[in-house]
């Protein structure tokens, strides 16, 4: 189904619903903002009062209504749905508060209820309202209204909004839409998402606590941000910000893994705060997108110079190597202390025309991708020429630039200068360096492929095997059925039968306790590796059941496992179903590293090739993956892995949690040695 | 020998060489802005004119002169500064550039004797010059001078103190001391140090590219720093950086993990960028120090709070748990949608009066040491009034502290008066966090003892040793004299050698190869481990023989080294003699891990028992060494052969950098397993 908007936004004839006479009360505040400007017409519905502000008041919403704005009080707020679909008003924005967050569930599924009958694009309850610049509709009770322009914007906390409206206004930064979400109820990230790649908005600026319906979230997400770059603040990144989010909206907050896994998937842009929020959405919207890693710094001032040049190397951009030609030109316009090297330090008497030549010569070389223009305010700067000046080598160029103009009060002049013609400023040039990183980001997701690769499993197998999970043959059955290999295993019930089955997958073994209730076996001493010959593997048997009885009484012992030894890199592969966003794949270093390092990398199902080798890319120990002292590894193999892992999750919903750990990856080859399934 | 610069801060008398009349020129700059409210005594030197600015002009410098602020061509300063010497001038601040910077080391050398030679202290040469505000001295071509205040500022970077001035003027944040250090000839950080330590100097901010006397800093610095914070910008982080940074002042950047090292080490705060730089210091400077890491936040709006009690978690400091006490009062001073509990929501419709009740409550709770008071600027908001309730509160406790009035145009009357009145305001409560975490590193320092613990050195034998230690038996030798165990190890020139020394050693063994040449055994597969058996001694030899043939044919083979199998963690220990600080010790996860996740930390030498235990504790993996699957680890022989290596390398200068990879712990025990020693 697709949603239109268009009345929320772009209404002809708007009710105030609970437009007061009284000032100070929300419902004074809405109707005066939606008088002003607005281009459409506005009438207060009020059946205690004649007029309000000159207008004539109405007793109900009058015929013809494409917009209720609604500021009564929330037991009032179902009489007003119900009226609003007799009179056939087709969007609604109900800023009253007084539902879900206050423990009044029932009452907002009420409304919605009323609202889904009547085919009404219900926003909020609880929510400051809805700004759209184009017609001048200021639909909420903030009372500013921020200049023209094409991001949009929207906010889960309506408090967000007026912090970031007055950031907004102070910068110059252009709005088309701004939108507060409160309960979302009804209309949420995904709507306006899907309303908003249809327009022509240029970036979309997000605060969310927490999404409810994951996996078209990221149907959604996906198909706009490959037009339209997305950013998004997520609170509630830890288990305490978790706590505090869902005391506060009384939404389910997903875990933070699994958004970071949904926002690579997405090509989201996260920023961790408000102020990178501002930041990276003017960036997406003023400037064209780096085409490349390698950055040039073009300063007055050596200090920031070497402070900005360490932020590029941590950040893993590049330091542009200038060609020998740009050295050449920077040599005629530069005076003789100047060295023609990328930090290219101008001096500090640089007026404006040196920082246009030099500019022109590095924006001219092919070798830089993007500019970060510095300046301190010193003798003989000319802050706001040389403002112009960057805003005009901007205009003429389509490779990326940004500007510190370092200072606060008298290179304010030159800032309003930079802002108004969308260079983007920042107070300090490590933020223009994360910019430029989270534009990098972007880049990569658009021109990452997505490919999905096709196995054929045996889904009778797995079916079967799923019918008697508990039992680790049938763990092993439902691997086989997906494609993975297993350490050759046997299971023995008596230390002659593991000297039996030892003969068989081969010196040296492994032997391990078999039990469905012991996850962790080693912790309880039920594992003996390097077995190399009978009499050890009878030892390690009576040992392995003695601590069995010694460490884990309650455990029903079910023998023990006779494994063959692979000697290779222990790899863990996991997978746990996430209540918004589905099957989470993870991978990471196995053994007992993984608890310690914590050195994993998750990924949402179905997983492409691309995301499968990302994963693996941005582990801490990739590199261990891919060789280490001399081991060299196919990867190709645990990419499939992962693939496959993803495959089963999505296949079989009563899986709620797989444990792979270790697997073990050998020359090209990937043997699962152990299996944790839980099923619900 | 202590230094005073009382002379160069406060002279009575100044004489301004090189005072120009030509407008524009630093000359004239340095000479208007010394004239301007300077509470001393102003002379003009200039021969070709009669006065200056209406001060009549001598010819060369007058009897009585302090200090001396030199603006004339490079060339000329030797005279200057040999006149200097003839009038008894005590100080004298070079601006004139023109000297190591741009190649001249020699005429810089020079000037330094000539001042030596005469008992001047010599700021620069090619700096922006002093502020004094106490005096009301600006003698420097910078045009503003900053608000009166306890703050002291030391830069490298001239440039970065014109920013920083711009920046401070517009956050009315206050200086007692600006200075511009140049290209430290004579004076550098460290007398700058010393100096402020015995004024009334509050906090010391300081932007530093390189620090050439290492050791003589750490010394310095650590007294300083416990009576006066010192919050430090180190630039070079990076070798990217750390090239820029030496082809710009000529100063030989230490590597940065060294810096690292020697902050911790002395208590220094590092600040990553000026923003931060200036945020940490008007905390350290307004505030109190928080007594424990308890954060209470105090906000109108729940997004902001979610977003700020993510990043307590993430930075490691704790969300304060409200007394019942507390939480029964707030009930009574809020309404009753807002829950009494941290983070504490106020709700959007606070006047100053809740902000002030809410805000009593708190500060009086037991378990609160530090709040952070958001606001968002929304329709009840009382912006002014709610900044002087924090101003108010802040100054009736001794609790820390820190605001952050989100927005930029409608709160910056609050920001304001926040300013003015010492409570820092954030623009990102991001950032605020940030600053409580800086400021409880530096309680940390405070609090930190300091225990050098002695032990016994055979320095006979470590002599002995040090003469020889090609060899590995003089390098076991060493160790022993320092008091390591060693894993029990025999050199074999034979495969029955070999055989032999398994025998005495123990099986199972491990054979090396023995060759001083050959640093990475196991990348040239001169490494066998897990030998049982006689028959696998003897293979073994041959395969290693043969390998090096193959592999590192080259390489002188001087037998193989039997050692007994330790099982246990493998520890990295290792030593590098870093050019500015000296012998650095470094602790990590052996193996071949430490390659791939370099997850090592740094200390430099002498080390204390508090600083090795705080190496270990930042490894990531420090878990692993205390306990990782039921192995139990005791860390006591770790931390003593931390400090002993430390005392091996200040006592051998010879050495320039150990490895002892792998070191084996196991229980109480500490083997080293393997010894490389780089001598110059």
């Amino acid at each position: 189904m697709f949603v239109t908007l268009d009345k929320l936004f772009e209404p002809e004839k708007v009710a105030v619903v609970g437009a007061s006479r009284q000032e100070g009360k929300t419902g004074h505040e809405v109707f005066d903002n939606l008088l002003h400007d607005f281009e459409g017409e506005v009438v207060p519905v009020n059946p205690k009062a004649e007029e309000v502000h000159g207008v004539k008041a109405e007793d109900e919403i009058p015929e013809g209504t494409d917009l209720a704005v609604i500021v009564v009080p929330a037991k009032i707020v179902p009489e007003v749905i119900y009226d609003c679909g007799k009179k056939d008003v087709e969007a609604a924005i109900v800023i009253s508060a007084g539902f879900s967050e206050t423990g009044k569930e029932q009452l907002e599924e009420h409304i919605v209820h009323k609202a889904e009958q009547n085919d009404i694009k219900l926003l909020g309850p609880n929510v400051l309202g809805v700004i759209n610049t184009k017609n001048s509709m200021n639909a909420s009770f903030a009372s500013k209204i921020p200049e023209k322009g094409d991001i949009a914007f929207m906010s889960q906390s309506g408090a967000f909004c007026t912090a970031i409206l007055d950031y907004a206004k102070a910068e110059h930064i252009g709005f088309n839409n701004f939108v507060s979400l409160g309960n979302k109820a009804m209309l949420n990230e995904v709507d306006l998402l899907k309303y908003w790649r249809n327009t022509d908005t240029g970036t979309i600026l997000s605060y969310t606590e927490g999404i409810e319906n994951g996996r078209e979230f990221i149907e959604e997400a996906k198909k706009t941000s490959k037009d339209t770059p997305i950013v998004m603040v997520k609170s509630g990144r830890t288990s305490k910000g978790g706590h505090a989010a869902s005391s506060h909206t009384g939404s389910i907050a997903g875990s933070y893994q699994a958004y970071k896994a949904a926002f690579r998937k997405t090509g989201i842009i996260e920023a961790e705060s408000n102020r990178e929020l501002l930041e990276f959405g003017r960036a997406f919207d003023y400037q064209p997108l780096p085409e490349g890693d390698n950055v040039a710094i073009l300063t007055n001032a050596g200090g920031p110079g070497v402070i900005t040049t360490d932020e590029i190397s941590e950040r893993g951009l590049e330091l542009a190597e200038l060609e020998m030609s740009t050295k050449r030109s920077l040599r005629d316009v530069l005076p003789e202390e100047s060295e023609p090297v990328n930090p290219l330090d101008v001096i500090g008497d640089a007026g404006h025309q040196r920082y246009k030549d030099a500019l022109e010569h590095v924006l001219a070389d092919e070798n830089v991708d993007s500019v970060i223009v510095i300046l301190t305010p010193q003798a003989n700067t000319e802050i706001k020429k040389t403002a112009k000046t960057v805003v005009k080598a901007s205009r003429n160029t389509d490779k990326t630039v940004l500007a510190s103009f370092m200072g606060e009060q008298d290179v304010q002049k030159g800032i309003d200068i930079l802002e108004k013609e969308e260079v983007p400023d920042f107070q300090d040039p490590m933020d223009a360096v994360k910019t430029l990183k989270a534009m990098r980001n972007y880049r990569e997701f658009l021109e990452r492929g997505e490919t999905f690769k096709q196995f054929e499993y045996d889904k009778e197998k797995a079916d079967k095997a799923i019918d008697n999970i508990r039992d680790y043959e049938f763990k092993e059955n439902l691997l086989e059925a997906y494609g993975f290999d297993l350490a050759l295993t046997s299971i023995a019930e008596s230390p002659l039968d593991a000297q039996e089955a030892a003969a068989n997958v081969g010196y040296p073994v492994v032997l391990k306790v078999n039990s469905p209730e012991i996850k962790h076996k080693t912790d309880i001493g039920g594992v003996k590796t390097g077995l190399e010959t009978k009499k050890e593997v009878k030892e390690a048997f009576h040992e392995i059941v003695n601590n069995v009885h010694l460490n884990a009484s309650a455990s029903q012992l079910e023998g023990v496992q006779v494994q063959e030894q692979l000697d290779g890199l222990e790899i863990a592969l996991g997978m746990k179903r996430d209540p918004q966003f589905g099957p989470m794949i993870m991978v990471g270093l196995g053994g007992i590293y993984i608890e310690v390092l914590r050195d994993v990398s998750f990924g949402i199902a179905p997983i492409t090739e691309e995301e499968a080798e990302k994963m693996i890319d941005e582990l801490q120990a990739h590199e261990l993956f891919e060789a280490a002292r001399g081991q060299k590894h196919n990867l190709e193999p645990v990419k499939d892995a992962i693939i496959k892992l993803g495959d089963l999750a999505l296949e079989h919903d009563s899986i709620q949690e797989i444990d792979l750990n270790p697997a073990i990856l050998k020359d090209k080859n990937f043997y699962v040695a152990d299996i944790v399934i839980e099923t619900k």
